[in-house]
């Protein structure tokens, strides 16, 4: 079936949504941390168009964009399936992953221009509650899909406080579920580490954005 | 099979997209010209998120984003495809499609901005032509695909003049074939049209961007 490898770094949210999505499948691979403070000539060659991680190598040949990973993962892959099988529900289920990919980028801002970004990231989750999640436990029904991939990476920086907040229940009452599914919580995206060191790069930087 | 529906209009690039993907598959469908002016109750109703067109229906249900409702087209009539059939191609094109439509928008700019647009349209192209097309008929090979229907919207607002101008000579035979293609000969965008109705817009808009 071709060695699985993954190259990515533990600051990188769409580094995890690879991972997860290999290990709720069950299919074991070889995980390589990039350095990011020198990128590696392994990145350099394999991405040369972004130079970004992660990039997903199956028998030797690479895959970038978290994605496109995704969607030739589960096409390898079929069994535990994040994609609906009923093709109405799988146009459905991209359609509301299209809607927090576009949306999703501005809630990653840090200082100036928060507050804004927050508006955004609210009015999106509570179209998403109410469109997407409505009562089912996870976006994919009893089990994880694809958008609750997209979703997981704890896009709103507040996280459960919030959503609890801003009275987004059935969202809070998700994040707790999504984040008790065993292959998710041994893998948690380290959200305060992550930011801490966000806001040191921003410091070292020596222009302002 | 169900019935087939597409709401559209003349100047949405998007609304064509899924008029050739119809059209290299047979589908016979009932296509619905939209009120530029005042949005239909038809629009309102089954696309309340976005509130645009094209909006797809297959036996009376809805479907919204282009790239969506083409993938769902490609799954319930498969014959004539518009992905390659190896899983690691597929990821290829769809990692090509990906930087194309997140490149793309800065390219629909009219009037300030427009040199900077240009020069990220002219990057992008450079990169596609070089890694995506090389010798190749259409980026599908012999066929058209998924990405073909992508970039020939005429993205770039200047067409053969810019590719010519710019000794982009591939993605210049590229555009010409395309255009020979006798579903795309038949329903070609008009790019004229569509930038004087879009000019005629911004000068009866009362704010300035």
């Amino acid at each position: 079936m071709g060695e699985v490898k993954l190259v990515g770094t533990w600051v990188s949210p769409y580094t995890y949504r690879i991972k997860w999505a290999l290990k709720l499948k069950g299919i074991a691979f070889d995980y390589i941390e990039e350095d990011l403070c020198s990128k590696s000539a392994l990145l350099l060659q394999y991405n040369p168009i972004h130079k970004k991680v992660p990039v997903f190598f199956h028998g030797g040949k690479p895959i970038c964009e978290s994605m496109v990973i995704i969607e030739y993962i589960e096409e390898i892959w079929p069994h535990n399936p994040l994609l609906p099988t009923d093709p109405y529900e799988r146009a459905m289920l991209r359609f509301w992953i299209k809607y927090a990919e576009d949306k999703g980028p501005s809630m990653w801002m840090v200082g100036e221009g928060q507050h804004k970004a927050e508006q955004n990231s609210l009015e999106m989750l509570k179209i998403i509650e109410e469109k997407a999640l409505g009562d089912k436990k996870f976006f994919g029904g009893d089990n994880i899909s694809m958008l609750d991939i997209v979703l997981g990476l704890g896009h709103w920086l507040g996280g459960e406080k919030l959503l609890e907040a801003h009275k987004l229940h059935r969202l809070h009452v998700w994040l707790k579920n999504f984040k008790q599914v065993p292959v998710i919580k041994e893998d948690l995206l380290d959200l305060d580490g992550m930011l801490a060191y966000l806001r040191h790069q921003r410091e070292m930087s020596p222009a302002t954005h």
